[in-house]
C-alpha cells in the first residue's frame, strides 16, 4: 500500500477513483410506466414521427391557405363547409378549393387542408358556409407530421435518468418498454464493537447503528440497491471474510470504519488486500471526512467512511453517489439540487481544505438566508436540523456573512 | 358555477385551493429504515439523551481534568495508567487522582473522568505511566451526554419530509417504526376522443395517452399514490360516471381534458356537478395552462387540467404537487430543487401573465447557461429536451439575455 503524504482534494480523489473503475452496466427492460428515476441503458430512436398526422391547434375551420388569402373583416372569403371532423378520425374527405371543415384541437387535417383558421377569426354566413374574416399562411396553427420527433430520430440517449417528461414522450410513440442500467448493488458493512443493531437496547458504552441506514437511504435514492451487511466487530479476519463475501456479490462495499485510528488502520489494511489495485486515495483534503478510502479491487469501488455519522453522510454524497451514478452509465447528471441564500453569519475555514457546513434555511423577505448548523460531526442530529451544506472551497479561508451562497439540499 | 372574468395569478389561485381544502392525513406505522421520501405525522421525541454516555471525540487518555493544570512539554504532569477502556464496555472502575485511563474515539469515560488528553499530546514515560504535555479543561475532547439530544426532546416534528439524516438520528435513538402520513391516492382521468392506451397501434387521427402517465410519475415522485382511471370519451355521462367513481376511491382526482374549448366546458360542467363548493378558479394567468380548472368537491380536491402534454406537466408541477404535499401534511418544504443559470437569449413575455419557459442547460466556464427550448405546448418532447423551467414573473415583460436566472429542475 502506498505512503500518502498529500491529502487530495475531493474532486481528484474522486476523479482517481472513477478513472480505475470499470464501468458497464447490466442492463434490464421494464415498464416505462414504472421508469421514473432508472437510468436508460441503450439510446431509443422514434418508432414513427411524432404528431404521426397533422393536427390542429386551435379550434376552428381546417382549409387551402391560398382560399384565404386577402381575407379580412370587410372583405371575408366565403368557404363552404363540408364537414366536422371527429376527434381521432381520420377525414373520409378532401378538400376542393372553396371549401372548408370544422376541427377541435387536435384533430387530424383533411387532405387538400395545410392551414386552420381560429373559429375567433370567423364567423356564420348562410347554412353551409362560413365567413373567413382573416387570412392563414401555409402551415398555420397546425402540426406537421414529425414537428415533435422524426421518425428513426434519437429521442432519448442512453445514460438518461428518465423524468415525467421522457416517459411521456416514450408513450406517445407506443415504447411501453425500456432497457434501463440495473440498479448497482451496494453493500455496507459497519464496523465497530461499540455497535449493536438500532432495535436493541443499549448497554453502557454501546451506540446503535446509524451510518447503515443513513447510507441505504442514499444509495436507493441515488438508484442503487443497498443492502445491508450488518455489524462487524473490529478484528481483521470478522471485516475480511465480510468484506469479501460483499465484494463477490455487489458492485460496490461501503465500510463505515469505527472512528479510532487503530480501527481506522484496520479497514485500510482489510480493504488494500481485498484485490488489485487496493487502496487509491487514504485520506481526502475535507472536512469533515478527512479519513476517508477510495479503492478498486477486482474491478469494483471499495469505499472506507469515516464512522461519524455526520462525515459518513457527507463522504457518501461526494463519493458513493457519484460513484453509483457512474455505474448507472448516467451520463449529463443532473445538477446537485441547490437554492440560493445568504449566510447569517461568517464562517472562517483552513485554506487549502474543502469544508462543507451543514445549514438552515430561514425564509426572509429577500430570499432564504442560511444559518449554518455547528455541532461536532458525531452528532446525527446537526443534520437533520439542516436544510442543507454550503461548500467553503479550498482556495478561501472563509466566508463573509451576507454572502449569497449556493446550499446543495441534502 | 360562478363567471371567470378575471385570471388568478397561479399563487392566488392555489391558495383559493388550499383554503377551501380540508386537510386531516391519515396515519400508518411503517419501519423507519425504509421511511425515506415520507412525511412524519405525528412529532417524534427522544426516549433517552444522545449520546447516552460522555464519550470521547479523539484517541487519547481520559483524565480528571485539573490533574493536567499547568502540564506542558518542559514540565509535563505524570499520570498513572489504571486500564484500557474497551469499545462498547462501561469501564468497570473509577479514576482517582493523578490516575487516567486509555480510551479510543468513542469510547465511554470512566467515573470521575471529565476530559480527553489527545495521544498526541502525551508520551509514554514507564510502564503504567503517561506523561501528558498539554492542558485540557473539563469537558475537553468530550461528548455530554444529552450534546446532540435530551431525553423528552422533540427531534423530528410532525409534517417533515424524512431524509437519510432523520432516519439515522430516528435508528441512534433505537426508533426503528414511525408514524407517517399515507400516501394521498390521486386519481388520473384522460378524456379525450382521439386518446388510445400507449399500447395499441395508432389508427389515423389518433395519439396515445401520454398525460396519465407523466402525471403519474409525477405524483409519485412527490409522495402520492397515482391511480389511472384510464381514457374516458367526450362524454358527459361517461366522465361523471369515472370522476365520481375516482372521488370516491381518491383524495384528489385530475382529469386531464381534451385540448379543444368544447371539451374544456364539458370537464368544467362535470366538475362542478361532482359536489359543492366546486369550481373555484377556472382559468389562470399563465403560460402555459391557462383553462386549468381548480375545484373541492365533497372535500376533496378536483384539478382539470389542459390536455397538452407540455401545459398538463407544468401545471401539475404548479398545483398537483402543492395539493399532494398539503394532504401529507408536509411543513417546512424545501426550496424546489433548482440551479442557477444565464440565460442565453432574450427572453419577451406579456407583463400581466407569468410564463414557464423550458430550457437546457449548457456547462459553462462561468456556471451553466440556461438555453430555452421552444415547441409547442403540445409537443412533449420539448420538455423531455429541457432540464429545467425557468420564471418570467407576471410583471416582467421579459428576461433578457446574460440575465441570471433560477433554473428548476424539472
Amino acid at each position: 500500500m502506498p505512503e500518502f503524504l498529500e491529502l487530495l482534494p475531493p474532486l481528484q480523489a474522486l476523479a482517481q477513483l472513477l478513472e480505475h473503475l470499470p464501468v458497464h452496466p447490466a442492463l434490464e427492460e421494464i415498464d416505462t410506466a414504472q421508469a421514473g428515476g432508472r437510468v436508460t441503458a441503450v439510446p431509443v430512436t422514434a418508432p414513427h414521427p411524432l404528431p404521426s398526422f397533422p393536427r390542429a391547434t386551435v379550434d376552428g375551420y381546417a382549409v387551402r391557405a391560398r382560399d384565404t388569402y386577402g381575407a379580412s373583416d370587410t372583405l371575408p372569403a366565403y368557404l363552404g363547409v363540408l364537414a366536422e371532423i371527429s376527434m381521432g378520425a381520420e377525414p373520409g374527405f378532401s378538400l376542393a378549393p372553396a371549401q372548408c371543415a370544422l376541427i377541435h384541437t387536435g384533430g387530424m387535417l383533411p387532405a387538400g387542408a395545410d392551414a386552420v383558421v381560429m373559429v375567433e377569426h370567423t364567423q356564420s354566413a348562410r347554412p353551409g358556409e362560413v365567413e373567413v374574416l382573416r387570412a392563414v399562411a401555409s402551415g398555420e396553427n397546425v402540426l406537421k407530421v414529425g414537428e415533435d420527433v422524426l421518425a428513426g430520430e434519437q429521442v432519448v440517449p442512453a445514460g438518461v435518468r428518465m423524468r415525467p417528461a421522457e416517459i411521456g414522450g416514450l408513450m406517445a410513440l407506443g415504447i411501453t418498454k425500456i432497457q434501463v442500467s440495473r440498479r448497482p448493488r451496494v453493500g455496507i458493512i459497519s464496523s465497530g464493537d461499540e455497535l449493536v443493531p438500532p432495535e436493541e437496547m443499549l448497554g453502557a458504552g454501546q451506540v446503535r447503528d446509524v451510518n447503515a441506514y443513513t447510507l441505504s437511504s442514499l444509495v436507493d435514492a441515488a438508484g442503487g440497491l443497498a443492502v445491508r451487511y450488518g455489524i462487524v466487530s473490529d478484528q481483521e479476519q470478522a471485516l475480511r471474510d465480510v468484506a469479501s463475501r460483499a465484494l463477490v456479490e455487489c458492485d460496490v462495499v461501503v465500510i463505515t470504519a469505527g472512528s479510532s485510528a487503530s480501527t481506522r488502520d484496520l479497514t485500510s489494511q482489510v480493504v488494500d488486500n481485498l484485490g488489485k489495485p487496493g487502496v487509491l486515495v487514504h485520506g481526502v483534503n475535507v472536512r469533515p471526512g478527512k479519513p476517508t478510502i477510495l479503492a478498486v479491487c477486482q474491478g469494483k469501488a471499495v469505499i472506507g467512511l469515516p464512522g461519524n455519522p455526520v462525515s459518513a453522510l457527507v463522504i457518501a454524497w461526494l463519493f458513493v453517489i457519484p460513484v453509483v451514478e457512474a455505474l448507472l452509465g448516467l451520463r449529463h447528471a443532473p445538477p446537485r439540487p441547490s437554492t440560493q441564500a445568504r449566510l447569517t453569519l461568517n464562517l472562517p475555514s483552513q485554506a487549502g481544505r474543502e469544508d462543507w457546513i451543514p445549514v438552515r434555511l430561514l425564509s426572509s423577505a429577500g430570499g432564504y438566508q442560511a444559518e449554518p448548523v455547528f455541532g461536532k460531526s458525531n452528532l446525527i442530529f446537526s443534520l437533520a436540523r439542516a436544510d442543507g451544506l454550503v461548500c467553503i472551497p479550498a482556495d478561501a479561508t472563509g466566508l463573509e456573512a451576507g454572502e449569497q451562497v449556493e446550499v446543495y439540499l441534502f
